[in-house]
């Protein structure tokens, strides 16, 4: 379920537009938790000495997506640096291991699957942070 | 989206039956999501003072939901004991915030939203123990 | 740096002894970084595949522990069983790593450091829950 | 206790200086704690509703604090932009905490505690991102 609904109720002006806002919030946490998924069955695979680069890129893509879905769900007295920041943070993180995960594609459907929100997740930032520089 | 299509490419069998896991990890991330906007806009809110509890739960059931959800989307080896525990530990943080959101739920639609994703997501927790238990 | 100090400054009445209480945070924040390498180590190992569980239990570990001490944290309008739960799922991980790491402690140092640590917070665990009962 | 020792049993070579890296680990996991729990502290103030952005600014500064702790604590396999970023967004999100912690120090000692470990850690982010780009 989307957070948009909920983002709408706040008191505060949002921090950009609603449908940006929750688009990258809804994509960030889907995108942790593609990434916990991938990196668990990539451990689980028996070539997984050749999955250690993707465990990790989707280590961090897990990590960085939930505090960036936490840091831009606030819409109280934000610091815009700090926001910004954690949004490339989060974009950098998605495409890292976007890259990794589609040089598995063809031989585990789950990093194909990652891969593709990991994209989706990348793009949602880039869509907030050009609706944050505007706002 | 729902990470069920992902968790049903794990190389591994599901601690549990797919939609009974999926649905508590998609219920789960939704529900840190919307804690985490709660607790924001009850600090928005004029009558902050009176809102005070209702930070701390959604402070709460955001960081336990978030934890849970990343513990019950690993297949690979899993800790029997460390399992159960996290759902009961998410359950309890899911059971104290609805209690507290619901209190405000009349006049802060936010608080309303946020009690009826935390009993879906209790719901989801008590169905995945169920599942867990009988796997 | 113990968090004992801050703890002391804040304005309700802590939810334990101020020791168990700080022990048990401080010894949760190491154990999650202590858990965050060994995992990360264990992925950088010749012997990956013997080292998959370490690494699940690890990151389970890391997951339970940030949770656990940002909640034990808070002492404003805390939910007991909400507090009690995280404290026994954290307990759990511990105890599933410590067990798992070491079990590797023999051939690999990052293991062995690991398990102390995680003993060390399993027991934290264990003093902050007869603490908080005693409350 | 510092992560330090378990570092140096990394099998791998670490991204940068063993004390730069375990300092800012260090300091990264101290500060998220102390973030969170000056957060809580002032919503237990009575003049809560003067410290509603300084609640905000110590929540982000947890959320950032901990994934960068994360992020930089793994040396297998790192992207350097991710790495780079989100010591970035940890330092964004130090500063603008420590900021707004300094205006309450004088009256909240929490707040001054605070501020003093945010600063702590800004400068501990600022020596690695050098020793990174050195490396």
């Amino acid at each position: 379920m989307s957070v948009e609904a909920i983002l709408n109720t706040h008191p505060r002006p949002l921090i950009a537009d609603p449908a940006a806002l929750a688009g990258c919030i809804d994509d960030c946490v889907t995108c942790a938790a593609f990434c916990t998924v991938c990196a668990d069955a990539c451990l689980a695979e028996e070539d997984v000495s050749a999955m250690v680069r993707c465990v990790r890129r989707c280590l961090d893509c897990a990590d960085a997506c939930t505090e960036t879905s936490r840091i831009v769900s606030r819409q109280t007295d934000p610091d815009q640096r700090t926001q910004s920041a954690a949004i490339e943070a989060c974009l950098a993180a998605c495409r890292a291991c976007a890259e990794e995960c589609e040089r598995h594609a063809a031989h585990h459907e789950h990093c194909r699957l990652c891969a593709e929100q990991c994209r989706r997740c990348e793009r949602a930032c880039e869509a907030l942070l050009a609706a944050v520089g505007a706002a």
